[in-house]
């Protein structure tokens, strides 16, 4: 049953939080929705994003709660493309429990979430997640929190100068918290993005991710220790650089004119993008598992794909080259 | 590494079977093949089967054997397909006797799996696979061993005349085996390919399916109990089918004509299939998890595809009805 959401319907299921921060978070990610929203919008020119609001009631295997869905499609830029907002809430279930070893009486769950697929192939795609956990006791006392996030770039074609500057805006929105933070997120977003049945294959060219880090706790994964706020400003520092990071991107290749064999070269990639998120990505699998909203989840999948059987590009050629450095990650700032 | 693949390789790597059906039973899919690809070229007129045989030596993750990769593309016909055997064994792994809940020492499986899709949206996709498993105890004892298959048919457009023939021919194969078969292996093929993350979406209008038939045992699923010989010769019945089940359904809708808006919606369901394919279905996670032949597993991925955001039909439209089909399974036969 979906109605019209807002974060007042959240606050009136669950009570206020006890620190407010829950609230905090989810008017977080809502402001970075609206704004990136707008940023692309503008630069878009032609198409503008739907805005679905949508909420529902919980059951024991459903959560409960809302998001807004806003979708781009058929753009001058952008082929396809989706910002979501998702703020839910329900029972740890005893999968979640076996699958995802979480323990807890419930849990809470909000997060932005965006995939954007150019129509050009010589623009990449991008896609960024920035979310947060609570999980509470039987008391509703929390027992444990934790943010994730990350962003990364899929090109089809490389172009050093953009993996540059990409990587490069994300070290330094991470380097006021601590200069071990780039490395270790920036080496995780290579190991988490790999089709491992393809053998070591990146989809793209990486970015950072990173995930469980809990405010107070270090660990090899996470080189710094957080406060709560430091989190949240660490998190904020790294959203508030993906429009930064992305546009000028964009703005360099927007206009690159390019061949149907261009075009059949990037399907041929969507499909790794479609391979990748339907067989290992873990928010995915989760949400498609947990009776997650199959639309909002789903509109990470590419408009246009190509499966063809052993498609190999030309030794030598840009697609090679592109290829060879999914394969071989490298540092790039 | 990959060289000539045959049956003498298997018997070579792994001693002649104790009672000699395992050579059978490669034989016969062996056989299975070439007639179906010498008929559907045939029916194709233009464009050939490749015929890629490999073999690999196994490691301790990695099964040894080979197969025939057997692949077609850009036909009058038929615009991706596959048919593919595949030969293998192994050691039983610690993933495979948690996840599989497999038990004993080595494992043997050897199938036959196609795939095709048509370029014409009036005409089908059909899907079928045949397999035999033994599991080994130490001493290379068969201490377990069984059969499963099915074939399926996923038409973009319902003709009512084309899925009683397909369902009716695979009952008539069935019948002489016992009356009680089709109808318990219609249902389960109707349980089987479903989109669960979409509610109740069947990729297709099903046919039959089957999984863990084991010679001299009967359950609820399996309600006839065959001896070794009575399950290959069911297996041979039903396999044998398929040519004419599927072939008179091309003949009747190949040379239907077609707009752009009937490719669409062919691709945005096409899309289904691949949601099924890599989220879903069983043989297709089995294989990439277990360091299958990535290449040959992922032929069955259709070759043009689509993925928009919350698609739905016109009511009262002919994609509607087929929608409605998948959502409804009705009896055919």
């Amino acid at each position: 049953m979906e109605k019209v959401f807002s974060i007042a319907d959240v606050t009136r299921e669950m009570g206020p939080s006890a620190n407010g921060f829950r609230e905090r978070w989810a008017s977080y990610i809502l402001e970075l929705q609206q704004s990136i929203c707008t940023g692309l919008e503008a630069k878009d020119g032609i198409s503008r994003f739907t805005d679905e609001q949508w909420a529902r009631s919980g059951t024991d295997s459903k959560a409960e709660g809302g998001g807004r869905t806003r979708i781009i499609s058929g753009g001058s830029i952008f082929e396809k493309g989706g910002v979501n907002t998702s703020i839910v809430h329900g029972k740890v279930t005893d999968p979640m429990r076996v699958q995802l070893g979480m323990d807890g009486d419930r849990w809470f769950a909000a997060g932005i979430s965006l995939v954007l697929h150019p129509k050009n192939p010589f623009v990449p795609t991008s896609h960024a997640n920035w979310r947060y956990f609570e999980l509470y006791d039987e008391k509703g006392k929390v027992i444990r929190n934790w943010f994730g996030g990350g962003a990364d770039l899929t090109p089809y074609y490389l172009f050093e100068e953009d993996a540059r500057h990409f990587h490069g805006c994300f070290k330094n929105a991470m380097a006021p918290f601590g200069s071990t933070l780039y490395p270790a997120y920036k080496a995780w977003c290579d190991r988490y993005f790999n089709n491992a049945h393809r053998g070591f294959e990146m989809r793209g060219i990486g970015g950072v991710f990173y995930d469980h880090l809990v405010p107070g706790e270090m660990s090899k994964q996470h080189p710094v220790s957080f406060t709560l706020e430091e989190a949240f400003a660490f998190q904020r520092a790294v959203g508030n650089q993906f429009m930064a990071a992305y546009l000028p991107i964009i703005e360099r290749r927007a206009d690159e004119p390019y061949t149907d064999q261009n075009t059949y070269w990037q399907q041929i990639r969507r499909g790794r993008y479609v391979e990748f998120n339907l067989i290992h990505d873990r928010g995915t699998l989760f949400g498609l598992k947990t009776n997650g909203r199959t639309e909002s989840i789903l509109m990470s999948l590419p408009p246009q794909v190509r499966f063809d059987y052993n498609y190999q590009p030309a030794e030598g050629s840009p697609e090679a080259a592109l290829l060879d450095v999914c394969r071989h990650p490298r540092d790039w700032a």
